[in-house]
């Protein structure tokens, strides 16, 4: 019944990504000024319908390769050792709007990044209670939503690595910003990868299993890698790469979204975030093509983004402002989108238009 | 430095319309569902950027043509009658993007709509408090919410008469849901309007003020009328016309959004509405062109969506669904967009695509 094979797109926008863009959600730009992204800011990418969350009748299966299979309910799982994590997501698909041809699929321009304060149990403690198997290479986790994506029907699914499951940072998480998970945002029980981009941090979490052989369905084989030419085996999407953005100053025109600023000093602000656990070590800020350096805010943990200010002198006119962020390893924000087939991880420089008043 | 002017879009869609469909956000159907819209899946249609808002130094202005002229901080007008008030808010451009040509604007298909419950004072007491003069014709309302809209800078603004003013259901909302104002939906204060498109609400309100000639402000005069040709007068959009959703209907695929079905008995569900206190009377459910009676839930209060329920034995085969309202009056839904220049009041019937598996 569903399309199977969507051809790229060229040029402008079809209605199948206007009707994605309505009913997922950005960020608005402005909403970096929040060290935490407020309730109802924080970017959505929910690939099917958002399921009915039964909290109460709510069961957690851990099942597969492990020594002590077990069903936990919410309560069983709010009595375990808690962790509050503030971490940044970031949809893999940010800056796919940016680019024609095109990969048909959610067009995000670049609001597709947001910070929550995470509250939940870490998984590691779950899995070292089931007691994982000497032959797990990987571990599965299960969402209730269920949809047709490439041609195949199946409820959303992600591995990551034994490894990488028993980081003591990757939680099962019930609360958000000190509140209930919302239904959008997987309640009442979904998993927080700090580090990875969005795709791997799977909501309304119902199943993990523990299984011998490299995961294959269709989010984790089929979608989620970076591909230069279709038909490549690519490379996975895993960690956040490098990226900032900035709050657009001033005040905007309605339609196009243009800046007018006053002319004088002028505090612009903005955010960097990096995955995997490495830090943003430095951001400029370019005016009209020259760079600056911004001033960077303390970190605020290992996986949240870090907040910077740069103070500029407007003069009247036509202006085009830009920043980029480097992380600690020297690796920097590309100025041009790089290519991909399916646009994940466009990472290059967002540029704000503006004009200075008289 | 804004457009002035912007053409009509034939077509697909532009970048700057994905923009404003990703900064804004629509209530994904499947939360049709809910009879209050949950925090962060209400629907929101945000002129300017989100103002900071300041709730400790709020004052909201009360001036103009009143006997008493008065600032009021958020503690005074929480010590005031309290009403909450179940209320289904549209955007009045909701629909637009379902034409070609197109006024150039946020590009909603059908989700810019939703309930909730706000909770404030009535306006009424306000007035009163402060003494209308007998020479006041309108009650203009301003945001701090600023920017530039067809080539004009201004806080947005809106007017009512002073009749519709005093309607004891017109409220100075500081709650929705039981929680604080989010700074996306007005915070610290907003207007709700019950019965009226969304764009009376005003958010982020901080001055009130009675004045003696209709208000000629853009968001009021410039924009938000029914025009059959550009340059007409226009009518002023007041009232939400009769309108229906039906949650669509089984799994989706991820990009097209076509629904795949199981063969058998499917429980249709959604929800109806109309604006001016005028209560839907009937819905009716479309399967492939033939029209049932939809089985209509009891009416939640005046202001609020009223839901509706069909039970459909689905056969295997291509199916088109589609519900239909008639309010009270007996004015019913159209079945193809009404024309207007600027996209206003697309109350055409929803269709829903969906594939029966054998």
């Amino acid at each position: 019944m569903a399309l199977t094979r969507r051809p790229p797109i060229v040029g402008r926008y079809m209605q199948e990504e206007v009707a994605l863009a309505s009913r997922n959600s950005g960020m608005p730009l402005e909403a970096l000024r929040y060290d935490v992204t407020p309730a109802g800011l924080h970017y959505l990418l929910i690939h099917f319908d958002i399921p009915p969350g039964d909290a109460a009748g709510w069961r957690l299966g851990i099942a597969g390769l492990v020594e002590r299979p077990r069903e936990l309910g919410l309560d069983a799982i709010r009595a375990l050792p808690a962790k509050t994590l503030r971490v940044t997501l970031e949809c893999a698909g940010n800056g796919r709007g940016q680019m024609s041809p095109r990969y048909p699929s959610m067009p995000w321009l670049e609001e597709g990044v947001s910070t929550a304060e995470w509250t939940g149990t870490p998984l590691a403690g779950l899995l070292e209670a089931a007691g994982v198997r000497p032959g797990a290479k990987e571990i599965v986790f299960r969402g209730t939503d269920r949809g047709i994506d490439r041609g195949t029907e199946h409820d959303y699914a992600r591995s990551l690595t034994v490894a990488e499951a028993m980081r003591p940072d990757v939680l099962v998480v019930y609360a958000m910003n000190g509140q209930p998970l919302l239904p959008q945002h997987g309640a009442p029980l979904r998993l927080v990868v700090p580090g990875w981009y969005g795709m791997a941090s799977v909501k309304w979490l119902a199943g993990i299993e523990a299984v011998a052989q490299p995961f294959d369905g269709v989010q984790q084989l089929g979608s989620y890698h970076f591909r230069a030419q279709s038909g490549d085996p690519g490379v996975p999407c895993t960690h956040i790469r490098v990226n900032s953005l900035m709050a657009p100053p001033g005040i905007p025109d309605f339609y196009t979204r243009r800046r007018l600023v006053q002319p004088g000093r002028v505090r612009l602000i903005g955010r960097a975030w990096s995955g995997g656990g490495v830090q943003v070590g430095r951001v400029e800020v370019a005016v009209d093509g020259a760079w600056h350096e911004a001033r960077l805010d303390p970190q605020a943990g290992p996986w949240a983004w870090r907040g910077w200010s740069y103070e500029w002198d407007a003069v009247p006119g036509e202006h085009v402002l830009a920043c980029r962020a480097t992380d600690a390893n020297g690796v920097v924000q590309p100025m041009e989108p790089v290519a991909d087939v399916s646009g994940f991880g466009n990472n290059s420089v967002q540029r704000v238009q503006v004009t200075v008043g008289a």
